[in-house]
């Protein structure tokens, strides 16, 4: 990673516990970095329930295809991610190699290929070399233990500059339980029903079924709120694997009151790392919040939302630190949605810019360009016509992001 | 203007005729630069027909909507342009700048408000001063010439670094006609209906009814083709007047088979025009044309078109010169529309990179660098599901596109 760390990266990484169940390993397999780690392997132990939400992409990656099919069955024995190639718009060659990928990982950890999950990241278009994985995942099997948390995201990042991980506990009928995940993606973010690649396991006792749409319901809260530069990936996959060693019977009902707590460190655990990825988008140096209250319906506001947060002119103002709150003005017009001009209200931070279709008659450039200066900035427009809320997160344009992916394959 | 001019600008440009019936003047009012012509008024001979498409944005500007009103009655006596300010999202203040400039303008020319049309384009947000043109515009008045073309293009630019100018004759019933055009715009660009100014005049005798049905057929296949950030201004503008001073009876019927000509010759004006506002894309150094073709029809061919020419990723690609297809996979993928990953093939310029959802096995990354280099490039998409088509013109996305943007108003 040549790209210095992002200046919104956590001060320091949270310390994940043991998860009863779940034993991880990396490797340098050398898919295409040199010097550093390229893949994890995580076992997961007999009767793992697996959940998970995978890109809408029309042109999605042969490993998306694979777990796509066999998430039906439910069961999870091993997950195998590999950083460095994407193994996306390969063909009948990329169909092989996660065959093949699937065939060791499962000679190594004693299951069925189809209890065997798989995602890979970074170039797309590139055959990805599947016997890269012979011995490297029996070797991961032996070494695979309980900690390692933080690099096991590490080996899958791509043009991330940092690791992304998080904890939470929950109660589950009076059993606590242990929720650990990690996420990778820098750019192409712009999730539409799940996202870049992000893993969660938990001791919980949940049935698949139930984890699904738990599942379902967070990532909408969650990821589907994130967006770096409105360009969905070819690979998002979300998972979540469930080894019931907690205890207690399996829960196979989503709204079963005993899940209630487990829901909400689910919910919690996702907004973390979704909003981990947006401080982590490429070149990014502002963390922004863009919230939209007032329009018709939430479905509105979450539109309205995604088209001020993914408006180039919007976030090269945002780089520049300038509280240009007429670009926000633009992109609440073209958004298609039902807008009032002379009722629109904007805020940047806790300064009201602009009111009833003019700018503020009590506005001050100064307090505005105060705002500006820090390094997370919340920009709210109210529409005035609902009750419609809807909140996402992005990050600023840079010259960097620019640089970073005008050379990506270089 | 502190930027370099596009090296995509024309060489040359074109000598423009004058139209009968149309006058020129430009001024230095002072509204926001200093040493530089910022105002245009038009003088249009009594009788003229006019036609106008405007911004579909939600929050559009008081000039807009002013034009809108006003069309109504499709006669025109006087149009005038200002840039440095685009009185959008001015409330009521707004709106008194507009009728004040209309009365002064009226004033000037000898006609109703009514007749007169009004553009600004600037900066959003920022109240005008209406009592500015007091002066200029009767003096304008007194000045107007025919000719002036390129001088007038050039008052009405705010981050463009050329003026834009094209012109066209064809016959109509045996006489010739003369259009002569002119466009501004460079950045939030993005035409949903209409464009940024564009302003089209013409000595044909078309009534006011088939000038707008032709240029709105016109429209569709120019400046609704490009695009350079995705993002829609709130003042898009493009007006068509016709004096009729090249003699013959008025036609009113857009469908009269005597208006092939003259349509078609509007037809590549706007082409012109809009291409060369692509070129003057904000930090562009490459001419992109995104063909899309074997879509399921012409609609969702253009869907997939915009999403390939307004992706960062893929923009950011072709600024460095890299010929990464998969962001064009990706891009065909987060369209929504109908794709099949394993019919899809890719080209750039004319050496095919992917074929049947994946690398094509004649690739030759020599080849592919080699088009990426010239500085007008040919991005094509065949999805293979039908006979849909749509071409659109874009450009690359550079660091300068980031640094104009970041500082614009500082």
């Amino acid at each position: 990673m040549p790209h210095a760390v992002s200046p919104l990266a956590p001060k320091s990484y949270p310390e994940l516990p043991a998860i009863a169940g779940v034993r991880l390993a990396t490797a340098e397999a050398g898919i295409r970095y040199k010097g550093r780690t390229d893949v994890l392997y995580v076992a997961l132990d007999e009767g793992t329930q697996a959940a998970g939400v995978f890109t809408r992409s029309k042109c999605p990656s042969a490993p998306v295809d694979w777990c796509r099919e066999n998430l039906g069955q439910g069961h999870a024995r091993a997950l195998v991610v590999n950083s460095g190639n994407a193994n996306a718009f390969t063909g009948i060659k990329g169909r092989d190699a996660v065959a093949l990928t699937a065939k060791i990982a499962a000679q190594a950890a004693s299951c069925e290929p189809e209890q065997v999950f798989l995602a890979s990241t970074g170039v797309i278009g590139e055959p990805l070399d599947g016997s890269k994985f012979e011995g490297v995942l029996a070797d991961c099997a032996r070494r695979a233990t309980p900690d390692g948390w933080l690099e096991a995201a590490k080996a899958i990042m791509t043009t991330d500059t940092f690791p992304k991980v998080a904890t939470r506990t929950a109660t589950i009928g009076g059993v606590t339980v242990t929720l650990n995940g990690m996420a990778k993606g820098a750019g192409m973010i712009a999730p539409d029903m799940a996202t870049m690649l992000s893993f969660v396991f938990t001791d919980a006792a949940v049935a698949a079924p139930a984890l699904q749409a738990l599942l379902a319901r967070s990532t909408e809260r969650s990821f589907n709120c994130v967006t770096v530069d409105g360009d969905t990936s070819t690979s998002d996959t979300l998972m979540l694997f469930a080894t019931g060693a907690a205890g207690g019977p399996a829960i196979d009902n989503a709204d079963d009151p005993r899940l209630e707590g487990f829901a909400g460190a689910l919910d919690e655990l996702l907004v973390d790392l979704a909003q981990q990825v947006a401080r982590d988008g490429e070149g990014a140096r502002k963390f922004v919040t863009v919230r939209v209250t007032g329009a018709t319906d939430a479905a509105s506001a979450r539109r309205i939302a995604f088209s001020i947060a993914n408006s180039p002119l919007v976030k090269t103002a945002i780089a520049g630190e300038d509280a240009n709150w007429g670009r926000v003005v633009m992109a609440v017009g073209k958004a298609g949605e039902p807008a009032d001009r002379d009722r629109l209200a904007i805020w940047f931070g806790d300064v009201r810019v602009a009111v009833e279709g003019a700018r503020d008659p009590d506005y001050n450039e100064a307090e505005a360009s105060a705002v500006m200066k820090r390094d997370s900035i919340e920009v709210r427009a109210h529409i005035g016509l609902g009750a419609g809320e809807a909140t996402v997160w992005t990050c600023d344009l840079t010259k960097e992001y620019v640089a970073i992916n005008g050379d990506y394959r270089s």
